[in-house]
């Protein structure tokens, strides 16, 4: 009897794992459908008032309901929530837009549209509520066309979660005993939903075409490693394969470095933290420092740029716990990273307010340029940090562009006797990398936003999402330019993006001739592991196949086979 | 007795000439210290809103004179200020913040921050009212603090102009015989300044540190072509400098093609066309035909899509000016590029509208990912107008990353029996030109957005100037890698950015192996009479002393000598 081919999909593979179950279908829209057939003209205004009176209540109870079972500050977000589906001036707003004429409808989202200008407006942690808005939106609109609010419903055994994409709001209270692995049908490597598979630790395959379309009931084989999820396998083989990978997956959970290929050539294996509270989680993994210390992170909610003292304090924090040696007993170091603020970060003590293409502005180290003493006062922080812990310090700047940028920025960290380098994220510094060592101690590759910017690809557009990816040829190629050029100089280059976190994008990395990975914890082991099971020459020809490819599904494919060999 | 060196300035040339003429300061800012000095905390609430209407009717009045002296769209923009300054919904704008506690100056901000982004996020020809309400804000804040209104004074003698930095409203009425020459002390060579004085042919230096400095009184040299501004120079050597330009510069004005080396070398030189008017006014020029025709300059004001027809027979007025062969018997053709709508030109039936970093955002070819229909009925409307021409038409699209892209654009105006070629903007595309060669037949570089890419800063932002230049190390790397990769398989690699307009930079491209320079009508006879003057051994040399040098003013000071040499 021959056997069926089970039916399959193909994605984007971005965590990797395998996992099989029953499909949870996960509407985060409301259908174009029931947008389309309802009719609103029919209601009189005060009528339409009295509707989204009713909807608006609804809509802050299922809130005020939620932050009753939440706690912490998802509570707080959520009362918050309930509040603003209430709030008076958006009610006002909504009554205006129908006295002009408009139906029921369109006055609900010509009101939210100017709610949403005002708050994007403001900036800082109002911007930040815009997500929210539009998630009452979607809930208004849903229950006055007559259907369920969109949302993550709560699974009653484990399932693969499929949905459209997912944003912060529904990922929130995901759980990781109930979720065997993400399908998104929108978004790329660095979406949301990839970052928080990544941190849950659970196979997540994204960008996967006619993924809503899976029909409800299927069991579904997820494979995050080659982004290829099979629709009702044949159920012995994917329990075989479950196990296989479980097994898989335990032995990297023993993975305790130093970060090594099998031939023993050493690469750093880094964290990337925030504060001191991550730098003392992050040092519980087998990790030999912190390769991306976003200072920026700490002052988010500061009205007022702190003082030097103040700052200390906080980088001190991190910088005590790495002092001594980590892994194969080699000495950690944390680089350090001046404030990125700027774009989706803004400080209120630092940032412009209305920039046209935040991405594109005053952002980075080019907050300096009209403020230096900015940046003076953070120098002096993070040496005064330095010496009172004793912790091998680096210090690196953001979006530089040029050479004068960098070797202004060298001078000012080596008279402070610390090691100084940048960041490689805008094209030009990694056209220019070779240059750039020439007055720098180190490079480090923030794939994140070299691929923004090299594809001109806003990295949250979720419509540009295939763009935004790093595998993408020219990508590599930049990476590959500025190992090289490092690789001649025998200087230090590391990679600190999301890149980093991709096991089989890793070993070619290291093939390329970088040197550190510095990765959020729950990547650590994975990562660890697979480049302790190749040599550094399986590395290299994955490097050459990567950078040989056509595109990105191409690569992942290429650097399969070569590190399987 | 020693001659005593008069004092200099140096700011970036950008278009080249000599000028000599008393300083005339435009101020376009009120002052800081005015606004400092500003005390609102007194006045009452009453007397706070009194003040706004006096100073708001005198702001209207003034637009409603100018509107009486201008004609056509300037008199209509002027009367739409003059309203807009005494608008209902600003005055009330106002009110609501004087009553939350605000004094008048901030109470005067915020109101017309709110409206700004009110504005903006409506799209279009609202967004583009912005600039009329900052220019009101302007006014009406310097009638608060007892200032003048700024503004550029009318020139009584020729002079020349020095501003921090020129917006369309200043240049509105800019007369040429009484403005020998434009120097600013911020801006690039994308800014409005520099276009503007390609446009009237005048000499130009942008970001020029010190500019706003200069004594009022004192007499200024400028050299367009090096940079440098002398203070009070040598009346006689001035002269002499003066009348020799004007002999060169009449030398320029006969020159009439065909575009080639002094060795023979045949470069194409073509104009920059927006629709039939500005090609029948190209076409004066001696110019091989049309190496940009921007189509989406026609449909700026369509709210729907224009049909086939209608759009073929807006496309037939630019192929039909230029049929037949033009300069040296060289047969002309027209590049035209499929709508680059999206950032600062949002078209009401193509874009979306509310993007986070528009210029990273979806336009130009990507508009056709969830719209084919658009691009197809484009094609569809070329190649009916190239057939009922009967010119040659070449069709090209913006804003391509990566090879796939560029693939199925190809096979869609192959399938038209037209040449196809993708412009090079995205720095994924340079870096991938020898692939898209595989499937294209030309390609175009856009130096503006390629500049803006590469060095991740947004081309409109002025604190960014000094970054968005072509001549930066990084971005002429990437035309050197696009030009070889033409040279290798022979195929036409041309340049439609500013940086074809520019003479010295124009030999630097085609030393790296451009075939083709299309530019503004104004600059074609000085590129045209430069390039004729050098051998193409001469451009190489100045195409490799241009890659190598460490900064822009470098590149273009080595060019020079080896054009010079």
């Amino acid at each position: 009897m021959a056997t069926i081919a089970p039916q399959t999909l193909t994605g984007t593979p971005v965590v990797p794992g395998i996992a099989h179950g029953p499909v949870l279908l996960a509407r985060t829209e409301v259908s174009e459908a029931a947008i389309a057939a309802f009719d609103g003209s029919s209601l009189t205004e005060d009528d339409a008032i009295a509707r989204y009176d009713e909807v608006a209540a609804a809509v802050s109870e299922g809130f005020a309901a939620k932050a009753g079972r939440a706690s912490g500050a998802a509570a707080e977000v959520l009362t918050a929530s309930a509040g603003l589906a209430r709030d008076k001036g958006l009610r006002s707003a909504v009554l205006k837009q129908l006295r002009s004429g408009d139906d029921l409808l369109s006055a609900l989202q010509a009101a939210v549209e100017s709610f949403v200008s005002v708050f994007t407006s403001m900036g800082g942690l109002m911007a930040e509520r815009v997500t929210d808005l539009r998630d009452i939106e979607r809930r208004m609109v849903a229950r006055l066309v007559g259907e369920p609010e969109p949302g993550v419903p709560v699974p009653e055994e484990p399932c693969v979660l499929v949905a459209a994409d997912l944003a912060p709001a529904d990922t929130a209270g995901l759980d990781p005993e109930r979720v065997l692995a993400l399908v998104t049908e929108r978004g790329g490597p660095t979406s949301h939903t990839a970052i928080i598979a990544r941190q849950l630790g659970i196979p997540c395959v994204v960008g996967t075409s006619g993924a809503l379309d899976v029909p409800g009931g299927s069991r579904l084989l997820v494979d995050g490693t080659t982004g290829v999820i099979e629709i009702d396998p044949d159920d012995a083989e994917a329990a075989r394969r479950v196990a296989s990978d479980k097994e898989e997956r335990a032995a990297l959970e023993s993975w305790a470095g130093p970060g090594q290929t099998a031939d023993g050539k050493p690469v750093r294996i880094l964290a990337n933290v925030a504060d001191g509270d991550s730098a003392r989680s992050a040092v519980e993994a087998p990790v030999e420092g912190v390769g991306l210390f976003r200072t920026e992170l700490s002052f988010l909610n500061a009205k007022d740029e702190p003082s030097v003292d103040e700052q200390a304090a906080i980088y001190g924090e991190v910088l005590g716990a790495f002092h001594g040696s980590g892994p194969g007993d080699r000495d950690r170091y944390v680089v350090v990273r001046t404030l990125d603020a700027g774009s989706d970060k803004p400080l209120a003590f630092a940032n412009l307010t209305d920039e046209e293409n935040p991405a594109l502005g005053v952002r980075g180290l080019r907050l300096a340029f009209d403020n230096p003493g900015l940046m003076e006062h953070q120098l002096d922080a993070i040496a005064q940090a330095a010496e009172a812990s004793g912790t091998e310090t680096w210090v690196m700047a953001p979006m530089v562009a040029t050479v004068a940028e960098a070797s202004e920025f060298a001078g000012q960290v080596h008279r402070r006797g610390l090691k100084a380098g940048v960041m490689i994220e805008v094209p030009s510094a990694a056209l220019l990398a070779h240059r750039m060592l020439e007055v720098v101690d180190f490079l480090s590759i923030g794939t994140n936003d070299l691929t923004q910017y090299t594809m001109a690809a806003d990295r949250m557009a979720t419509d540009l999402a295939h763009l935004t990816d790093a595998w993408q040829p020219a990508v590599l190629q930049l990476i590959a330019i500025t190992a090289e050029a490092g690789r001649q100089v025998d200087k230090s280059v590391g990679v600190c993006g999301e890149a980093a976190a991709d096991p089989l994008l890793a070993c070619a990395l290291v093939g390329m001739g970088i040197t550190s990975l510095s990765m959020a914890s729950a990547a650590v082991r994975p990562v660890g592991a697979r480049l302790g099971s190749v040599t550094f020459d399986q590395c290299e020809e994955a490097a050459e196949a990567a950078l040989a490819a056509s595109d990105p599904m191409a690569a992942r494919e290429a650097v399969r086979e070569a590190l399987d060999a």
